[in-house]
């Protein structure tokens, strides 16, 4: 195979056996979650309501290899290993010396990275006799990746959407409707976290940290119930690194390596799935590629927030978490890019950015949007809004290899196709989309409630 | 690789090289076009000012091969060649000892197949100077395969979409501007046609026929712009076969020839794309599959149809095409399948049917709806209508092998995913799909109306 080819791909017996921790290549690992209470380090015990062992063991593992269980490679095998593209039609409009190649995940059945964890959770649910899943969503990504992965091993899935989205982009609940799964809009009358908002806000738009507090309520009220989260922690990053290990194989294949890794960051798992592997290389000397996170300007975590312990949702029910974060009921502008709006950060991408193992920067939503149209023309996929931000700082490297004449070698994860996005695109082109500034003021009151540990 | 391969691929330099012309393989050609007033047979010099030089050659030619240029191929590689999917999960829930693969072109930046000819449509037209096409559309799959081709050399595009899906279904010409076309709602004000139906019917919701009307007519004022059609033509069919002849070097690698081929038809294209190479492969004595082409109930052109001249539009101002239809008028029920509701079948197929080189059988919506969910939730893809009437009959096939015993080998084409049409499976959910018996009196009704040829 040689660099001219447009996709790069691997045989289905070439897929990736084993993902990769990468905490085993850590000088440290990261601090402990704590218990919101004692704010003492909580032990594997305090999950054991929410996630079946097999995930908990994962979550808190020190080992640098995890084997995929077959039956997770057979679903696997439905759409990766996924294609690595050279962008060679974007590369020409730009008229750049570098060589941009994108991972897309997009070609998975829920039409982003987010199968790659939904699968083993399921898998590992049912291995322990789980016979119902539940989750929250919010434009309904993550819900339609696990009501996929559900109906792979006969599992009831249950999804909290966000009110908002459930009433004005239904066809992502009709999705996992279509896979078997109950969808409920949040706040429901099914709980009482959602009883109580519903009587005092009778027309509730809904938010994340409702729906998780719902999600989480019916999952611990249920001997055969149990709770999956699509980011943010340990085990789900490390799923993701089928995405990089197979990228590793497919530059190979090609005899290339990156100069720049590039990746948009929300909760962190699919830059994480991305670069971990590439990370584990650069550690290893085999490899020398700059790493660059790229987060949305109205939602800064990696380059405003503060590193330090915080709550994973609004109501802070969650343990606290050690991490990069605008304060736990900072409520993001309403940008399109709907799975970057988390007000925190992975606790493990928290941790090596404070090791100083890569870089980041913030980009503002039209400059997202123009890169995103940009490569819709010239390489047919219309992106989600969400790795559109690290699409424009590709092309922007890639601009500026055009004027320093360097032939870099720019890598990123194209995460999921827009076609439930649509109307963030219609806003673009109608000029409706806002550059929101950073939300200083905001984020200084949200950081306020912030509870002062060991203080 | 093995029979148990998930996915079949093939590298891109495996992509085949040229299309396959059924015709020269026929013992006649099909009967000529007709001229509307004179009813003689027309010459390529009345198709001039619709289309391109390049693409009437390709419209009588009786050459077997027809090299795909390499400006198409380029494109082409953004999504081919296209997997071949072992559909193992369905196969263990029907317990089938069957075989069954089906031929993804949902991959295409798309969702369908259409783009195997928008793409060297636009390029035969961008060749020949054409500075702009038009067409029309009704969902939409059509026109923003041809809006994603267009974008690929440089012309502009201008689509007349059926005022009830542009209101209905906003999202696919949200897709067909992020490529940069224009799309009008029609009736337009921008037509001598529209304008006379909007005169009549200020709120007429608009049909294909109208559609037709309108687009042609803004091709035929301009002498940069030319017309471009998805299906039924013997270019347009032309075009497919790469999905057949990729389907035949995928199976070799897994070395299966299939026993059932079966596919759906509307207009045609997609299932001639997948069996023309395979019928030339069953002329020559190289393998004898049995053929089965498969329509909604509600528009049974090849079953119930009539073969006789009629004209390819509603308003009647196409050449005279031998074929088999339900009348240029007749309106089908409003089946979800909006791809196959065409009054007529392909001239080329319809000529194939009286041959005896295939069968065809109708299958209700009710069928192919519970059939797509059966697909979607054991291999994942949730399939656009279309192709579920072709799934259902397949799944039928396997199950009746479950019965015999027999290991058949059953290959279909999965033609297009659903992403842009949840709101049909949300009406199957809901109890709401119609299973609409076969209108014979409308048929008569419209039939009447046909004009007589030579009699």
């Amino acid at each position: 195979m040689n660099r001219d080819a447009t996709k790069i791909q691997l045989d289905e017996s070439e897929m990736p056996t084993h993902w990769y921790n990468v905490v085993a290549d850590l000088p440290a690992p990261p601090p402990p979650p704590l218990h919101p209470g004692t704010h003492e380090p909580i032990g594997p015990e305090a999950l054991a309501p929410l996630f079946p062992m097999a995930l908990i063991e994962q979550e808190v593992s020190a080992e640098r290899y995890i084997e995929i269980p077959q039956a997770v490679r057979d679903v696997y095998a439905l759409w990766r290993p996924s294609p690595l593209y050279r962008a060679r039609r974007l590369e020409q409009l730009l008229d750049t010396p570098a060589r941009i190649y994108f991972k897309y995940e997009g070609v998975s059945p829920a039409g982003s990275h987010k199968p790659n964890t939904a699968v083993p959770q399921a898998y590992y649910n049912a291995m322990e006799g789980v016979k119902r899943l539940t989750t929250e969503t919010g434009a309904g990504q993550w819900g339609s990746a696990l009501a996929f992965a559900t109906a792979q091993y006969g599992l009831e899935c249950e999804v909290w959407q966000v009110a908002a989205s459930f009433s004005q982009k239904p066809y992502r609940a009709s999705m996992m409707r279509t896979w078997g799964a109950t969808v409920h809009s949040s706040p429901s009358e099914l709980t009482e976290a959602g009883r109580a908002i519903l009587a005092a806000t009778p027309d509730s738009p809904g938010s994340l940290g409702i729906a998780i507090s719902e999600a989480v309520e019916m999952a611990v009220q249920r001997e055969d119930t149990k709770y999956a989260l699509g980011s943010v922690l340990n085990h789900v990053l490390l799923h993701q690194t089928i995405i990089g290990e197979e990228a590793l194989l497919q530059l190979a294949k090609v005899d290339e390596q990156p100069d720049l890794i590039v990746g948009c960051t929300g909760g962190g798992s699919n830059f994480a799935g991305l670069f971990f592997p590439f990370l584990r290389e650069k550690l290893a000397g085999r490899m020398d590629p700059h790493i660059l996170a790229v987060e949305p300007a109205a939602c800064p975590s990696l380059t405003k927030g503060e590193y330090r312990y915080d709550f994973g949702d609004v109501a802070g029910m969650t343990p606290l978490m050690k991490m990069h974060t605008l304060g736990h009921d900072f409520v993001p502008d309403p940008i399109h890019a709907g799975g970057l709006r988390y007000h925190g950060m992975s606790p493990l991408i928290s941790h090596m950015y404070e090791l100083g193992l890569f870089e980041a920067e913030a980009i503002d939503q039209t400059t997202s949007f123009e890169a995103g149209v940009t490569f819709a023309r010239t390489q047919g996929i219309v992106p989600a809004p969400e790795p559109t931000v690290a699409i424009a700082a590709a092309i922007r490297e890639a601009k500026a290899c055009k004027e320093s004449g360097e032939e870099k070698v720019i890598l990123t994860a194209l995460c999921g196709h827009g076609h439930f996005d649509m109307a963030a695109y219609d806003a673009y082109f109608a000029g409706e989309l806002t550059d929101y500034d950073y939300p200083a003021e905001k984020v200084a009151e949200a950081m306020a409630r912030v509870p002062v540990i060991g203080g």
